[in-house]
């Protein structure tokens, strides 16, 4: 960068060129630290803002009537939804190869040379997966209408509860997940997280149904396992107990450490449940619970509360 | 839709046509199900997008110098103040009347013949309810600056506290579900819980003088009747405990399922409190407790803490 | 404002006049209760928006190739920098005088003589902070990625992890906070438990390295103090047990009333530590424990769990 | 409008409110003057920002690989044309409806009972014309790119020539005008007007193949007709050269009062033809001359150019 | 500004560094040719943003149901009128300030120490002239309806005609050159020239009911001065014919230069007038016309046309 | 496309499947007729947007503190100009590419594999041309100031005067145009012409310190000639007198047809110069005076006006 042409000038406000430096070297440090490359080159992550908008779309496309443009008509439907997921793929399409792109640099889990048509199987099996999506989340926005006596109707549902708009999020996200992109399927998941306070992992394995009521602060761990037709209320933790470790003492990955819930579980409000447990068919789970071993199916867990008036 | 003009193509990433038709199909099944019209025509539903612009609005009409827009001054204030209602109000109208319409195609809730009067009615007595909002959030400001010792001013409180966020979408949301709009209601709250983890349900009838401090996670029900001064912290439901059904297993709705809390009660963070009990004036629930019978007036109910060293 | 020309005009939908004077009248209400000035003049608060501008740039600048725009490129970093915090640092400085200025006229807490020299010296010492805040940043990006099994690189933790962006805005905040604009670090703040949940006061204290999983229903207090190397989990409370009054019944300002939290120590989920107690070096809380008194060093608290089948 | 809650207040840099009380008493001196109502009401004319977004859209529609957006693929072209064409249609639709409210409350040119018919009649036949409209629109382009030794292809011709944009949206234009909504038609054109200095009245009528070159100046009157593969360059004037009147002294509407120019015609910059006159097939006109008779077929007129050196 | 941390870096697509510093060069050697300062500071240009949307507002102010926004209604024109009014002036008192702060320092032209004082009595002024702008624009639209037999109402008059738009500009642009600020006079007409084509000097002075039409070309010097009911055509030029030099060969400032146009003159297009002459009371000039001396009122002046077929 | 589902459907409105199958044809058949291929592909011309964006980033890094942010100041001009000219810069090396491959296809003047090679070069050239550029234009702002008795500061000239807009855009689209990518050059000459009137080829070779004045309806051909301080008026064409053609009819390409001027000529308004004559230098062309031969140095044209009183 050029010298400044005047050497004399009055003081501003803050030294400016001096604040610039200093960052640059606490970055220079941070990317020496980490092995990056400190090279010429542009931007190799995804973006967190294109994802907004490829889900915006999907949400569209998949729901067009009711979560589409207001001006959309019944006769142009599948123009609309074909113009929308014709923006959206391709959209989805550059994150994929940015995020294959990053994977090869800088976690070898990829083959340069089978990025460019990973990058293309990825999208085609994608598409592919939108009409399963689409039939689970029907059975998802059923579920919430039957399960809350407050509902007045399936479009409400859709339109209002955060529990389907986590939903939408996660069983695309989870889709992402298993194709391959986790880096993309964990911005979604944010996304629906930042919005309704469900902390859904990507890696969370649902059924069909499942009906989150209030759902803020919800955490629903990678290895979970939910069958069909569970009910979640809000502030419920699918959670980890403990991480084994290695030799190294470094976390061992892939393990399966979060609780399995068989078809129609409830788990009532603020409910705990660690490590790989097993809750049975049809059990319930008070409210405040805390879990950490299996429940058999149709058992009705609740608090022995305790309580002293002062 | 018109056959391509040309037969021999080559391969394309993905099959658009092919999904279009799938997910064509998925919705037609739904609204089989659903025993919806597939007949052309525009959409129906009220939307998110025209309510958050509606709400934008009241805001700045309510508290013109403090949430209306940085370059307004005392001398225009009542200009702003009125060209803002007028599109506010008009805008609101229109959704109203979107409601109305939903009502008669699906709930049978309305006559059609009476949609516009009625339409007109309801934009006429939620208009003049608009000083008693004001007044009623002005009480809950005061209430938020006398309850923190961390606050600083009241339009500190007003400018920053998602509690009083939440108040203002609630008090607006609960004249429109009384009005008789209960899914622009919903939306309305919906918007407050996006943004401060308080979920509150339009239909609750709330006091002057309500303080939710730090609120994430607060859950309040639809039936729940909160008096005056009360103040509640942070992840607190007033919740249901059951739902009597009726002969054909169906939830029974409009029965009264959530607490009273009379005057002055405070309910500290994490507590439940679960059906119609009543919180008698001035009593206090400590944090983390259980609630599912009624609490005397004055009494302060806390938890047995039981806690092991290992 | 002016008598309408026409006196014979057909019914409105609304009584716009009316509203808008009954308006007036709640608010002249308001500010004579208050003591506030009715005269003519401009806005005199901060401004969320222009909070909200200020942030995004603060987080492009502090991490530009991964939160500053998709374009840009290692070559031009420092250009984008420079460029991105003047505009930054002289929007603060607008900020910062709004703010003085409120003190002056409503707390009594600066000397207006002093105001533009005191504005002018918070934004360079603002400015000088910038390179410590950064850094306190990688620790905590470092933290999050060795203390979860889940994540893949420090990008995706960068990228998409709740914790690092509350903590972002928590090291922003806590520097306006100790430079005596404590209304700008409250929004700051509030902006960043709108968008994750987690609520941390400005005033708190906070060491490298801190790890917040997950987050959503955390709440950090005022004059909480945190070590180095501290995790915490969703919903943990790091609360104020009372409030010590004076004779004339109001909080007495000031005085430590939060948690003191060692380095080293785990906070599991939903537990709840109140009062100016200190966690040892090392301990660890389980999830859901209610804690009031101090923990000793390398303590392992849990809850004593009784459950009951029915 | 209400009587402000204070009467004593500083002066503020202007008098606001006597500024709005005059305006108004203007804008009722017009009323009265127009013969307008001054009744309770919305606006009733159409919108020039509605028209401009409505134009955008047909250019795309009729263009979509050229005109259309930059993400468009060949694929799904059919699925961005049919979402457009029926987001376009609905928004002309409305403004058609304005239009003809317009001419029966203020030009009782339209039957009221018939309005929405007539509505639905004419945007049902401009939706046919599209069709003729591009066959048309393509033999202006040839023509252009035929005609311009320096265009390189056909597409520079339709990306950057002002004639073609000029063109575009007289053939929409003209189309609305013979439908019978003439205003519509005349923002269309004036919208071309402001962007290429072309202005051509929608009345007129242009066979297939104009070129105009350069365009700055050129005015093409109301009852103008060309004829085909005709060449226009810049400041060309195809006026009016007097306008009969009646008894009243007000001119006659409806009579044919500008040239006709046959096919093959050239007509070179700043030429001026006035009147109803008749430019014979293949005729030629030279630069700046001036003609107000009948040009026989193939003639080529030139100006006698007078010069004198100083 | 800082050395890079990495000296050997590849090479990028361009020398960013050698661009940068190439142009700070150049910048700098035309300060010192200006003998402008080259010291720190900010912008003390008026900004051609800025006054583009205050010509909004006031279009819309000056013409709030035709101009306005869609949505207005009749009932609440008042309260759009202040609050727009409000925006747009105290914006307009922003673009003063900085452009008599530019004369304090590059022209002299104002004493430094009266100049908030002459930014409040300037727009205060201008805040009174809008009564008397708004009626003379109410002859400009009477003036363009009765003359053109094309118009159908003054509704599209005021709607589509580019006359209508200059004038509207012009008449602003006239009042802030009278009241000393001739460069935002400037800017404000440059807005229309660039919109219609048509390119009045903000010095010009002009009656009641001119009607310019089609406009493209038109050129309206300094110190023109038009009277009451005139009509212009495209490309008519009234313009200086020379300008005196003083001895050292300057031109000499604020000398009479343009035309004297009577009342009820027509001007039709193409015409050149030149120099300080006057066209007497309803005389008319023909198409192309070139004059340069006085013409007698009533007089028609038309062009010996001489023409030549080949 | 699929089939509907239902084929009992109630009448919309229009056939919007019919008009989309009708355009698709007529699509088709402009293809074939151009020999465009129909296969699947995205879009390959260069966007208009694209390249707007692009010249607003280079007028405000050539005149920062004039054209740029309203926001800059001295002290961190360096850092905007970087900023910009890194994203301008890029965006421009992609519209380049587009520009070069659609040669590649559709014109055949580019070798395939040095289209990667040949971009860099053009944007490596084309960066080291803007100090070149940015002198010039000084050259033509102290021109027009000096040129113009209404012209108060160099400022203002930068600031309004359209000629000086016109001649920002030639001076890039010049070089855009010498360095290969005329359809670029072309679209960036078109904006400058609908915004200023100015039409300006950018094939024409433009010397130091070019005053155009008002500007409208100016025309410079492709390979016209200008020396240095040369002032040019409205309506000015520099044209072709006539195109040489081949044995084929069709126009020779590359020829020398538009004039050469010299030196200090000054051209009124309305004049017209045409084919390859040569203005000599210090010669000056009356307003409206038509010129195809030779004008020697120094001499004075002017117009043998005859006229008319009737």
């Amino acid at each position: 960068m050029p010298q400044r042409a005047s050497s004399v000038e009055p003081a501003a406000v803050f030294d400016l060129d001096g604040v610039v430096a200093a960052l640059a070297q606490v970055r220079q440090r941070w990317r020496l630290a980490q092995q990056r490359s400190t090279e010429v080159g542009g931007r190799e992550l995804p973006s967190r803002d294109a994802l907004t908008a490829i889900m915006e779309g999907l949400r569209g496309a998949l729901f067009p009537m009711r979560l589409g443009p207001p001006d959309l008509r019944h006769e142009s439907e599948d123009y609309y939804v074909g113009h929308t997921l014709n923006t959206v793929l391709h959209g989805l399409l550059g994150q994929v190869r940015l995020e294959l792109n990053y994977q090869v640099r800088h976690l070898a889990s990829v083959d340069p040379s089978q990025l460019e048509k990973q990058t293309l199987k990825i999208i085609r099996e994608f598409s592919e997966s939108l009409v399963g999506i689409r039939t689970l989340l029907d059975s998802d926005v059923t579920a919430a209408f039957a399960g809350d006596p407050a509902a007045r109707s399936v479009d409400e549902v859709l339109l209002c509860y955060p529990g389907i708009h986590a939903m939408i999020h996660h069983r695309v996200a989870h889709r992402l997940y298993k194709l391959g992109v986790p880096l993309l399927a964990r911005v979604v998941a944010e996304l629906a997280h930042g919005h309704t306070g469900i902390d859904i992992h990507p890696g969370a394995t649902i059924g069909a149904g499942l009906f989150i009521d209030h759902g803020t602060g919800v955490v629903i761990g990678e290895t979970a396992v939910i069958g069909a037709n569970v009910r979640i209320y809000q502030a419920v933790t699918l959670g980890a107990r403990s991480f084994p470790t290695d030799d190294a003492g470094h976390p061992v990955k892939g393990l399966a450490r979060h609780p399995i819930v068989e078809d129609d579980v409830v788990i009532f409000a603020g409910a705990t449940v660690l490590g790989r447990v097993t809750l049975g068919r049809g059990a319930s789970i008070g409210g405040n619970v805390w879990v950490t071993h299996d429940v058999a199916p149709g058992a009705h867990i609740t608090q022995a509360h305790s309580r002293q008036a002062t």
